[in-house]
């Protein structure tokens, strides 16, 4: 198995951590907690949503792409592109 | 008003719909929706937190590095060092 | 022609413009400039990198995951691993 | 001496080595090597630029800030404005 792909199960059980980790963001804030740990958190949190994106990639090119690309190169290359654009918004988020 | 400056309110606010974009991107997995449309949001949702983070950022430095730095230039500067930690971090997350 | 997709000639071309700005940079240090731009200056540097990063994905994913997907599934994924492994990379840098 | 803070000649070398490191991804893509390699070492120049980035960012919070701050308020405020936009273009960079 891969080291960036994710099962199902595990998407909703990172997603459901992420929730909690969000709701735990609000409480730090409603405490009034040091405003240099609640951004140390905010790393921790898009760090954890990165490994999700990371994930969904492995999956879209292990499947998506190679999908596509059976039926037709062009249709590869369309999800190819597809994937790019959707790094290059990672990247820029 | 500065540009990234947000009140508590505004903090809980945001902090709020980004809990409900999670629970969202759950759903989007639930409903196995297409995984190039949920990096998509996974890149919203990011970007939402950044946000967060700069506004929490704007506000270290706005107060804790100025308050320090009344005290002594010293504890201006750990405060300053802090600062700069904390978005190194952020960039690698 | 894709998005993402550019040419070795183009790639050369790029790098270059890049390295004329890094050394843009080394005369903005030099001439003492307000640090703020030299800051801006920089992220337009690592913009324009991530560019040519984005073009070297797009280039693995149409030719090497796909050739070595057609030699073998194995193959494929070990590339598809490589390349989500790059992105990491990038988003962590 | 902080962990961020780079002297001017500490500045000037490592963006001559970052100059460096660009020839090199050049003749990378002159001597058609694996693009994956290419990426991985955008990534070490990316991470290098950064690095810089950050020395600018608390050379700016150190001095420019305090001393528009000693000013008056208000200029110690536009300075953290800029500051903080200019955080945010690294993040989306």
């Amino acid at each position: 198995m891969a080291g960036y792909s994710i099962t199902k199960d595990d998407y909703v059980k990172r997603l459901r951590r992420i929730e909690g980790q969000v709701r735990g963001l609000q409480k730090m804030i409603d405490d009034e907690q040091y405003c240099i740990n609640v951004l140390t958190q905010i790393s921790s949190v898009t760090r954890a949503l990165q490994g999700v994106g990371l994930g969904l990639l492995d999956e879209h090119m292990r499947h998506c792409v190679r999908e596509a690309a059976e039926e037709s190169p062009a249709a590869g290359d369309a999800k190819v592109e597809e994937a790019v654009a959707a790094v290059a918004r990672l990247l820029r988020s």
